[in-house]
């Protein structure tokens, strides 16, 4: 961010600006992470994990299955927080529209080491939807 | 966080567990950063910055006033977001009760460059309260 501060928003609101589920939105930077926010809705995530990078999940509002591997699966509602370790293989998916706040390093790449349809560039993460 | 994730859990029910105000609680890591809450009454937080290091505050509920050195302060609300930029003095209080998240650093000391009588190691802000 260097040495400034970023705007002041309400994450609301700016999810009532997403307009495509299954894209990651960015709405700020905090040191070498980013903070997006997202709404889901099916289960176009596939199974993917990141070499690296921990990616911490936020439910603002719906439920959201998180299944990991070798692990029970569970749903994660308003206000829960889970944190996906580095190199485990996970997916989520939402019956309903689900949103979220997803936490993760700016060089994370949102499917991990799989490239699928709904998967989209940084670039495109800091791309305001229409 | 190493090859592991971490527990499921609540913020709200976190936070009912907080019980000293500008007491900053780690619920998470992610990366080199670590997820922290806090509840907020009064104006015990001195003006500080930090020298290297973004600090994100996020509202969960209440109202914070956020002061930043030469610039209009303001007050943040439910589900508002807020970075505040490395190297920049600020100070946050709350006249009733409020709730926050806070995203910064492992490295970060949450008075930054000031120590006074609410600091707390790091060592302390992973200790359940009472």
């Amino acid at each position: 961010m260097g040495k400034s501060c970023s705007a002041l928003l309400n994450v609301n609101r700016e999810l009532e600006g997403i307009t495509e589920y299954f894209a990651p939105y960015v709405i700020a930077g905090v040191n070498d992470h980013l903070v997006k926010i997202a709404k889901i809705k099916g289960d176009k995530v596939p199974w993917h994990h990141h070499e690296n990078e921990d990616e911490l999940f936020y439910i603002v509002e719906g439920e959201l299955l998180m299944e990991i591997v070798d692990e029970d699966s569970f749903y994660m509602r308003q206000g829960d927080l889970f944190v996906v370790g580095k190199g485990i293989s996970h997916r989520v998916s939402s019956v309903e529209e689900c949103l979220i706040i997803l936490i993760e390093t700016n060089t994370t790449q949102h499917t991990g080491n799989v490239s699928c349809d709904i998967t989209r560039t940084l670039g495109d993460q800091f791309k305001k939807q229409q």
